[in-house]
C-alpha cells in the first residue's frame, strides 16, 4: 500500500501521523512515524507556519489543514491520524480547546478535532503542548527506559509535566504538571499568573534576562557589557551564560541563585513523587552546568528525608522537536480508531 | 467454613485479614475485613501493644505474632493474610524493612514478611505507614469516589501520600509522598531531616506548640495562659485552638500564618498533579476551620494558573484507624496468594 491516502509511509509500511505544534508566534507541522516501544520516531516532512491569528481560529485551522494535506502530497501518503499540541487547556476527550491564554483570541470552546477531522478525513487528538513535550521526552528522549519523571520547560514561561508509573498525568483539561507555578519564594516577585514567587517569576527566560539587565545597568557585569555592547535587548540566558564563563562574577553568582531556586522546585517534586529522572529543557536549560550544578546541589541539600542517589537531573534531548514528537506518541496511543 | 484457621469470619464468610500499625511508642493490632470496591471495612478485634523495642526487632515480631494469633483465637478464625504499616522505608516486594528511623534499633534489612509469615502461616505484606494511611483514606475514607488525591498527615512529623489516577504512588522503598519535606520557606527553621524550611519544620505539632510557647512566655496569649496555667508542657495544637477561639488574637494570627504555610505546600502539590482532593489529617488538622480557612485561602491565592474550583480540601475521616484500614486495603490487594 503506497498510494496517496494509505496512511502509511512508502518505504516501510509504518503508520504515518500528522503532528501540529500550535504556538502564538509560530505553528509547526510535520508528518512522521513513531515506535513508542522502541523509543524511536522520525519526522518525514515538516513545515512552519506563522502564528498570529488575530482573525480568530477559523483561518488558522484552515492553514493547518491545508499544510498537513500539502505535506501529504509531498510524501505521497496521508496521515492516518493527526495530533495537535495546544498552548493551554483542552478537553482531550471531546477534542475541543477550552482556553488557550497565549493565543490572541483565546480559542474558547473550539471543536478543533471535529473541524480538522472533517478536512483531513482522519481522527484528530488534542493535548496541552508542554504535556506533549513531556510525553515526547519520556517516550523518545531523555526519559527512555524510565517509569516516573518530571519535566521542567524553562522558557519564556515555565511549563512542565509529570509522568507517574509510566503514565502521563493529565488532570482536568490537561492542566496537571504546571511545575513553573510552584511557589518557591513566598514573598517573591509577581508572576504572570498573578501569584508571587512562582518559579516562573524567578527563573524563566525573562527573569534571567531581567537579572542580567540589572547587573548590566548597575555596572556589575563588564563581560556582559562587552558581549552586548551595553544593549539590554541582547541580554538573554545565552549571553548571561557567556558572560559568566568570560569572568563576570556577579553574573555567575546570580545564575547560581536562580539555579538554586529551580533546585527548590525540583526538590519539592522529588519528595512528592520520588521520580527516577528530572528533565530540564527550554532556553534556560541551555546554560548547561551553570544551571545543572546549582540545581543538583540544591536538590541534595533540600531532600534529606530519603536517599536520592537514584534521582537523575538531566537535560532534555529533543530540543524544539519535543512537542511534535510527543504529539506523535499521543496520537499513536489511540491506534487509528476515531477518538 | 467457620472453624479456626479458615481465614474467613464466622458470620459472613468474608476474608479475614490481620493489620499491624508498627509505631515507636505503640503498636496497633487488628483483625478485620475490607471491601475496597464498596469503600467499607470493619475492625473485628483489636489490641494495642507497647512499642519500644530497645532489645531489637526479634522480641517485637514475637509479640506481634503472638498478638495476631491471640486475636484469631478470640474471634475463632485466623487471618488469611497480614499487613504491616512500618514507620520508614520498606522493600514491599521482598517484605523486608530497610530503615525505620523512628524505631530505636532502626530495623535495617529485617526479613519481616518471612519471619512473621512462618509464625502466622500466612502471607505478610509491608507498606510505609503513612502511605498505608493514604490508601486507607483514599479507599475507605475522605477519598472514596475520587481518583487523584494527596494526604498531608500533620502530626509530630508531617508525612503524606499521593494517589494518581487511582494508584498509590510508592516510589523506591515506598518513599514517595513525603509532602512534609517540601521547602515552603527557603531560609526557614531547621527541620529534623536536616533541611531548612520544610513544611514539617513550620507546621507540625511541635512547630505549632513552639509558636504557642513563645506567645505564652512573651505575654501575648492570656487565654492560652489561663488554659494551661502557664505550663508550657500543656501547649499543643489543641490548646492553641482553644485559646484562639477564646480570644487570643496573637494565637489566632500565628495559626493563620501556619495555615498559610500549609497552603503553600498544598498549592505546590495542586499545580503538579491537579488532584480532586487534598486530605488533611493528624493532630494539627484538629484545629478545624482555624487551619482549613487559611489553607483554602492560600491555595486560591497561589494557584492562578488554572481554575481550581474542582479541588477540595477536606479533613481526614478515619482518624487514628487510617493506618490499619489502609493496611487492610493493601493486604487485600494481593488476594490470598503469597507475596
Amino acid at each position: 500500500m503506497t498510494s496517496e491516502g494509505s496512511g502509511t509511509t512508502e518505504d516501510s509500511g509504518e503508520v504515518l501521523y500528522g503532528a501540529v505544534d500550535l504556538g502564538g508566534s509560530h505553528i509547526g507541522l510535520a508528518l512522521g512515524t513513531v515506535d513508542p516501544a522502541a523509543g524511536e520516531y522520525r519526522l518525514i516532512a515538516r513545515r512552519n507556519l506563522e502564528g498570529g491569528g488575530y482573525e480568530g481560529w477559523a483561518p488558522v485551522l484552515d492553514q493547518i489543514a491545508e499544510g498537513i494535506l500539502e505535506l501529504g502530497r509531498e510524501v505521497g501518503a496521508r496521515a492516518a491520524a493527526v495530533g495537535l499540541g495546544c498552548p493551554g487547556w483542552v478537553d482531550t476527550e471531546k477534542g475541543e480547546t477550552r482556553f488557550l491564554p497565549n493565543l490572541p483570541t483565546r480559542w474558547r470552546d473550539v471543536p478543533v478535532a471535529r473541524i480538522l477531522g472533517e478536512r483531513l478525513e482522519a481522527p484528530v487528538h488534542l493535548l496541552n503542548d508542554v504535556r506533549a513535550a513531556t510525553l515526547g521526552e519520556f517516550t523518545l528522549g531523555a526519559g527512555r527506559g524510565t517509569s516516573t519523571m518530571a519535566l521542567f520547560a524553562l522558557g519564556t514561561g515555565i511549563g512542565g509535566g509529570v509522568v507517574v508509573d509510566g503514565k502521563l498525568r493529565l488532570g482536568p483539561l490537561g492542566s496537571a504538571g504546571e511545575l513553573g507555578h510552584q511557589t518557591v519564594d513566598p514573598n517573591g516577585p509577581l508572576c504572570g499568573c498573578g501569584n508571587r514567587g512562582c518559579l516562573e517569576a524567578v527563573a524563566s527566560g525573562p527573569a534571567v534576562a531581567g537579572t542580567g539587565v540589572r547587573l548590566l545597568r548597575s555596572g556589575q557585569a563588564p563581560a556582559l557589557f562587552e558581549l552586548t555592547g551595553g544593549d539590554a535587548g541582547l541580554v538573554t540566558a545565552e549571553t548571561m551564560g557567556e558572560a559568566a564563563r568570560a569572568g563576570d562574577e556577579a553574573v555567575k553568582r546570580e545564575l547560581e541563585r536562580i539555579a538554586r531556586l529551580v533546585g527548590i522546585a525540583v526538590a519539592n517534586v522529588v519528595v512528592a513523587i520520588h521520580p527516577e529522572l528530572i528533565v530540564l529543557g527550554g532556553g534556560v536549560a541551555g546554560l548547561g552546568d551553570l544551571l545543572f550544578d546549582g540545581v543538583r546541589q540544591e536538590l541534595a541539600e533540600r531532600v534529606r528525608v530519603f536517599p536520592i542517589d537514584d534521582v537523575r537531573v538531566e537535560p532534555a534531548v529533543l530540543g524544539t522537536d519535543a512537542g511534535l514528537a510527543g504529539v506523535l506518541v499521543w496520537t499513536a496511543s489511540f491506534g487509528s480508531s476515531s477518538p
